[in-house]
This record gives structure tokens, sequence and C-alpha cells, in this order.
């Protein structure tokens, strides 16, 4: 690496007249100026920019935290990256894989102005532990937290799984099967919630939730499948909480001889490209949005300007899998 | 930000004590040394990293660039992020979208030491103008590059390929269409070879590559799967470039009438999950292990200390869609 020192000796002059050349305060003659320009190119001689962001107090790197980065994370990881990109942001991802430590070395980035600010899609320290971090930069989560400290950019689960019962009922299903996914989530505590209500609206059966609860992904959901094969009296519909869920259930219902949207019906959520691929029914929601909201909260406080944040709405995008009604 | 002078002032001792008790050099007496490391805790004081790594002349962090991060790409994101983490790198994404800019500016941040190395997925300059910055630090690229400057964790896709192929042959299969990806690239123009080569040995008839190249998604293959249907005389089988144009075939096909592994054989290439969930026979290749190669050929360069490099090798991961004989 070539230092001032180097560019001095090379162009016979002392080291702080190339200094003053670099930073371009104090004079200089002309033709010393020429001789330390033509080392530096000689050289290859480049300012350390870590040096300069050190003098601005800022690294333009943004953290993107998760525990891995599958099906929605890698769409929000993509559009919080292009969304920062815009503003000249880098952004550094940090796979916990459920690490506590692991996400606090991350956490700690911010502390020591490593990282300028933090979207923190899965968590795994409990959120006072997080909290303490915040007056360090920025923190942006992805779901609902129950703290006035960090914000997110969540979406109410509540309206979005109702489109889909709803959806169920008017296609003249009346024994619906819930998928939910992990117990523990504030997701599912509101999609029982709002299972229960609806049951009770249209007074149809309501069923156990552990039934199929901590379903997570396409093996999940064909394991549900073949739970459908072995009952005797079937019900007419399943609402799940993913895609992968419905299209595990979809792909494996089809190998024991069912088809989508004739001998049931199925509604997954998230409309990532598999359930477009395997025409289910699924509720979408904005996940890029999402993510271009969580770098606008970001931003906002890293640049002090008030930046404007998307509505953010969930649409059932209807498939082959609901296309029967029964009468 | 806290600051030494701050500490020093609440302390009520010089900068310089300050900065001897934080740099552990130099004769502090124990009792100034207790009221300077009070007043540190007091004051959230948290010594700048990016001046610690400006003595080190390295910042731990790597770059990975690609066009985009869908299917393989997210893969070897995570891998090549996992692997870093264990060293104490991080990894920075650069999405470049194709655009050429972009790409420089990543290659930049080699150069002005804000990146210790980098991980170039998928190019969009020129190589030799990325060659050009190989010198401030390792790049690693993943396909073959003819470069005697740029290593790459590369696999000669011949062999894979032809794997398929074979299976194909073993199992009946005479007409074989194959649905290629984009037509500019090497591991295109290798596979095309390998099927003439293939063809001719078995005396089997060819097909104008053009008839399916640049298939690059799910999309593509179910227009091949409607072309499939279409035709009178058809095709006893299709060998695909990637596991997304299979399964966009296979479902669109079931929605045709004719399912994988009984009116067709189809054979996908990645083995990424989606083959699976469609039981999809597909020629798997340790994306994962190539990403930790790529780590590896950085790390090696970065500590001056040979790294072991894990061999790569294709293997036919046979299911459903190519359960049937031909007789």
């Amino acid at each position: 690496m070539t230092t001032i020192q180097d560019i001095a000796h090379l162009a016979n002059v002392s080291s702080a007249t190339v200094s003053r050349v670099i930073n371009k305060n104090g004079y200089v003659s002309k033709s010393t100026k020429e001789k330390v320009k033509q080392a530096i190119q000689e050289l290859d001689y480049v300012p350390n920019s870590q040096a300069v962001s050190l003098k601005k107090g800022s690294t333009k790197t943004l953290g993107i935290i998760s525990t891995d980065f599958f099906d929605t994370a890698s769409v929000l990881l993509r559009s919080f990256t292009m969304e920062a990109q815009k503003e000249g942001y880098n952004v550094t991802i940090f796979i916990t894989n459920q690490n506590k430590q692991k996400e606090l070395d991350a956490l700690e980035m911010l502390k020591s102005k490593q990282l300028d600010g933090i979207f923190l899609l899965y968590r795994t320290n409990e959120w006072e532990i997080i909290e303490k971090y915040e007056k360090y930069g920025p923190i942006v989560t992805l779901n609902r937290v129950d703290s006035d400290i960090i914000p997110s950019v969540y979406m109410d689960q509540y309206s979005g799984y109702l489109l889909g019962l709803e959806h169920l009922y008017n296609t003249g299903c009346r024994k619906i099967i819930n998928l939910y996914s992990n117990e523990s989530g504030l997701n599912t505590q509101i999609r029982i919630k709002t299972f229960e209500e609806f049951a009770q609206k249209y007074h149809l059966p309501s069923h156990d939730p552990s039934l199929f609860i901590n379903l997570a992904g396409t093996k999940d959901g064909a394991q549900a499948a073949r739970w459908f094969h072995q009952q005797t009296e079937k019900p007419d519909a399943f609402m799940c909480a993913s895609d992968s869920v419905a299209a595990g259930f979809v792909a494996e219902a089809m190998h024991l001889g069912y088809i989508a949207g004739e001998d049931y019906s199925i509604i997954g959520f998230d409309n990532i490209f598999l359930s477009e691929m395997l025409d289910i029914t699924t509720i979408h929601y904005p996940v890029d949005l999402q993510a271009e909201n969580a770098f606008r909260l970001i931003y906002q406080r890293l640049v002090n300007k008030e930046q404007q944040v998307q509505s953010l709405d969930f649409k059932l995008i209807q498939r082959g899998s609901t296309k029967r009604t029964i009468y």
C-alpha cells in the first residue's frame, strides 16, 4: 500500500507538502504540485476512504439482520438494498442462525459506527436488549413490536387473513382448516383470533389451532396433504399462513391424486412466485414496499428530514386453487 | 458522539492521559486509570472502530457483486456469508442490475480499502476492466473466465449435463429436446456441444439449438410446455438448463393434462428446492461448496496461507419425472 511518505520520496518533497496537495490546503507552487500529482499517479496512490469517512462520522453502510435469508426475507433484502443504493448506502448482511451473540455483534457495529443504521428482519435477542442500541443509530424492524422505541413496517395481518377466509366462504366452503405458522408469533395469534371471529359470525365449525401449528415450509405442507388423504370426512378448504406451506400441500396432494380447486380449495399467503407457478390463490402484500419503507424510516433519521412512507394494502389474488364453488 | 476530550474533562485529566489509558501504553497511576475508566463508562464512550481498522489497513468486509440475487445467487450469497462470518468477515452486497457504473463503484471500494476482497457472481463490465482492480485485493468469480488473473470456482458443465442426457437415454428416451439458457454464456455453448456429441454417439436426432434458447425462468418453461401441447409428434424428453425452467414446464404441462414421468420425461439442473417439491429429476452440484471455496480462495490471499479447497462433483438426483422407461 502506497503511503504519503512514498510519494514525498519520489517527488523529492516533504510529507507535509504532499498532504497539502492532497487536502488542497496551504500554498504549494504550481511546479511542486505537478511533481506531487505525477508521483501520485505513478504510484497509484488512493486516499484511504476510511480516513475520509472517519471525519464525516458515517460509513454510508446499513446492516440487515435476519435468522436466515429464504423466501420473503430474500425479497426484503433485495428491495431494501436497491432502495438504499439509490441514496448511496451499501448494505451488509448478517445471518444469525438464531445465534444471539452474532446478532449482538451486528448491533455492536452500530455502536462502533461501522453501521449507520439497521433493518432487523427476524430477531433472536429480547427486545429490551436490542432497544439499548437504538441510541447509537436508527433500528427498524419488520413485524409488530410492543415497543415505543423501535419502529416497524408491520402490516396488520387481520385484514389480510380475513380476505382469504371471506373468499373461501363466498365460494361455498364451510369446513375450513387453518395451517398456522410459528406458535409464539404475533401473526399467528392474530390469525387464530381472526378465524375464531369469522367462524362465529357465519356459524361455521371451528377447530383446535394446535391441529396444524408451527408449519414452516413445503415439507410441512406436504404432511398436511397426507393427513387430508387419510380423512374419511374431508374438509372443504385450507387457509395457509404462507405460500410455501400451500405449495407443499398442493404438490403432495397432486401426487396423491387430488387437484387443487377441484377436490379441495386452498389459499396461500405472501404471493411469492411459487403460488403463481402452482396456480394457488393467495394474499398479496407488498413486501417490496415494506422494505422500501424500512429504508425510508432509517434514512429519515439519518438525514433528519421527513421521508414519504408508502401506504400498504393486502390484496386477494384469485387463482385456480379456489376456482370451484360449492353449492 | 463522546470524544476523548469529553472524558478528559469529566475525569479532570489531560486528553493525553485518556489516550494512554485507552491504548494501554505509557504509565498512568492506578487511581487515575480508575477515574478515566469510570468516565468512559459514564459517557458510554466507544473507541471508533474505523480508526482501529485504519491502523490495521483492513475492514474485515468482503463484497459480493451480482446482477441480482434470485435462485442460485441467493444460495451462493448465503453460503459465502456463513463461511465468511466464521472467520470474522462481514459481507456487503451489491446489486448491479447490469449497471456498469454500479459494478465499478463496488470495485473502487476495493481500491479505497473499504473492501478487503470481492466475490463477483455475475459481472457486467468487460474482464479487462475488472482485472485492473485485482492488484488492490483478491477477486474471485463464479463461472469460467479466460483470464490468468481472476480465479474462479467454476465447475465444468460438460460432465453434469452429460449425466442427465445419459440417464434419459438409459430410460429409453430417443427424441430429446434441450431447453438452453442464455445464448452468450459459456455454459450454454458447452451444453450445446455436449448434446451434439451425445446425439452423434447414439445416432439420435439432433435439433437446432435456437429452438429453445435464452430460457431464464418458470415462465419460459411454461411456454415450452404449451409448445409441447401443440406438437402432433411429441418428443420423449426435455433436458433443461435450470430447475426453474423445468418447474415452469411441469406445472404448466400439468394444467394442460400431462404428467411428468408418465406422458413425458424431464430433467432439471441445480437441485434447488423447487425440483424436490415438484418431484423433478435434476443434476445436483454443490453451489454451497462453490461459495465456500470462493471465500477460501479470497481468504488464502488475505492471510497469505494456503486454504483447503473442496472438490466439486455433479450428481444425478433421480425423481418421479423420469420414472418411466420406454421400450
